[in-house]
């Protein structure tokens, strides 16, 4: 059995919760039934022994005897290795799922992020930066619509890059951005109805809450 | 010998050129010493046929005799198990790698493209989502710095990822961004005065050169 340990933030304001990457690794660690530990660096005070592990001072990163990685990208392609609940084993397949795990985090992702930070900080648009912004979005969705459309998961059965464009894509529907693309829509909703899903969201909004009430109790 | 074709838009805009995603497919490769031919499809009307290989009408794709792989990241993962100029070897050195190809897509790039887009439509800034932005930039920005200070490459010796993280830093360094940073900006200078990047630089401004003299012509 593998040893992995996750590690993430051990309080994060509300906002942000149910949206930390962490989520994106417990929700591969919970479809794989991998076995692992959660860890918590303060989120206030970053030492260097967190930036040693994760060199933005961010979180997760995943640990294996003696491998620390970083990125939620590089995380699941490294447990994709460890099973096929995540990862197709064979060669074209394998490709397959890179490519998909490559637009969600570098197509979509580039675009969906920085669309929904302008949303959540209230930002007014109009002006030039905001009207690309909202182009930028969706020329990626309004492509992405009719994959989604004509097959339920990216790769045949599901894998890493459904969990990663998936997740790109809540941002989005959470600021009501999928109205007009309703195949997304509806495929964040059959990811996010995955047991694996449900509980990897629980446990992050369980273990920030208990953070809370630590606080509330120092 | 690998059978690769790198496929690209037939003609872009001026303002693009130098910037065009092919170049980071043309570069590994030169790095790699790897034949391969350039094909082009039309950047005006984008065919279902060009669907088929890029789901979101970009460029580059390569093809190596079956295999078709889109996103550069992808592609330079790929290439990267065919050379060790690309990638080290060693499961430690390669893992590595991978985190960084990923920390130059989604943690970097995700806020350098588009504080740069902002610079180049002329948005004139102050508004909340552009102050945003900046400060997105600016913090990837103060931890990379660190990081590129201490080592000549990011990973050992040169690899993907190298070609990755100098450019996503590019288009920032072309406005004048990373004048703070100074080991950001060196690393860009070291990585683009390459002679695979010399070279794959150059035969990207021949490539679109050749297509506004066919267009004269016609």
């Amino acid at each position: 059995m593998p040893d992995l340990t996750l590690t993430t933030f051990d309080w994060v304001p509300e906002m942000p919760r149910g949206f930390v990457r962490d989520l994106r690794v417990r929700w591969a660690l919970e479809e794989a039934t991998l076995p692992y530990r959660v860890a918590s660096v303060p989120f206030g005070d970053r030492s260097a022994a967190h930036f040693a592990h994760q060199p933005f001072g961010q979180v997760p990163w995943l640990t294996e005897g003696d491998i620390s990685i970083f990125e939620s990208g590089a995380i699941l392609l490294h447990l994709g290795e460890r099973s096929a609940a995540l990862m197709p084993a064979d060669p074209s397949g394998r490709s397959e799922a890179i490519k998909w795990v490559f637009a969600a985090l570098n197509s979509v992702e580039m675009a969906s992020l920085p669309w929904s930070m302008f949303k959540f900080i209230g930002d007014a648009g109009g002006t030039p930066g905001a009207k690309f912004l909202d182009e930028f979005l969706q020329i990626r969705l309004k492509y992405l619509e009719p994959v989604l459309a004509g097959r339920e998961w990216l790769v045949g059965s599901f894998s890493v890059a459904d969990i990663l464009m998936s997740d790109v894509l809540r941002p989005v529907d959470r600021f009501d951005g999928l109205a007009a693309h309703p195949a997304c829509r509806d495929y964040v909703a059959r990811a996010t109805a995955r047991p694996a899903f449900v509980k990897a969201h629980a446990d992050q909004m369980v273990h920030f809450a208990a953070a809370d009430a630590a606080r509330a109790g120092a």
